[in-house]
């Protein structure tokens, strides 16, 4: 087994449009296209942001800078996100282990 | 029908024990029990973090002052965490209807 | 000396008005004022956010409702914020301290 | 003028080791040292995190993966670490613009 498939990054991204009304669900839906698009990445939607779990932090980077684009291109022209990355590689896990182990 | 019960703000917290070892499920646990007995919150948890929904900021910042003591508690003696706060006046939500909107 | 005056909470405030343009200056320099206002608090301002240094969690908790409060009264209606803590009980210092130290 | 000296995306990292015990300057410095070498960016520490000025957000993730790589490579075996984005396409401007407008 690769290295990459044993240690997964667990991600979590937070997109703003900053000047685009108060409703911004038309753009997130945009942005979780592109994720979904992206190669080698696992997500879960929750109501503050997406868990990406991928095999490693360039896959996260490269799913975040698609779905990042995807909003200017959506008409945003200013646009803030927010990306926290637990990136753990002395046990190997998936993002429910991380669930799992508090419940 | 109140105000508080109109709208909801809708938070995240996770938290980072400092120095207590790279397994920190326990430390997160803790925090969990004292997020639950919190007053007026409903909580999800995801991979990343817990997902707080509350009448008010002060029920977010109470729930969230109970935990990160609660930290302390269990034996950490430097903890970092985060929280993010979508704080929104104009409509009426609930944490489900955020994911439901991106859906 | 109190223990309040020895250990201190280092923190970082970033507020992101909703649908009120991109230019959000004016709405930064309000939360800016009213942490000014806050009882037993230290701030340096920086491009991305605020930093404060406070005795306690609740200090820095009530500076920061005080100019989220700030920010809606200004206008906005949807107002998502980010606060970092970094709570140390183990050595004294203040929030110079901890750019010197890696510099 | 080439685009990517127009409008400049300004970010913030701040890593977190875990199990590293309660001092961690030791790994940010590293980290620091890292993000210095990286091509086109412009750095300002703060207190509680390190603010990254580049022309685009590839060079921002390429800071940051040669700091984080450089974090496990000083012998930690968990990293977590929280990246801010603020990408403005509207508007001109520098790091030190964005505190002169709130000043």
């Amino acid at each position: 087994m690769k290295r990459q498939e044993e240690y997964r990054v667990i991600a979590e991204f937070s997109t703003h449009p900053l000047g685009e009304g108060t409703s911004l669900s038309r753009y997130v839906r945009s942005a979780l296209d592109e994720l979904r698009k992206a190669t080698g990445v696992r997500l879960l939607v929750n109501p503050m942001g997406t868990v990406i779990e991928a095999s490693s932090l360039q896959d996260v980077f490269a799913a975040v800078q698609a779905a990042h684009e995807r909003v200017f291109k959506e008409g945003a022209s200013r646009v803030a996100f927010t990306l926290t990355v637990d990136d753990r590689r002395d046990k190997r896990r998936r993002m429910e282990d991380k669930v799992a182990a508090v419940s």
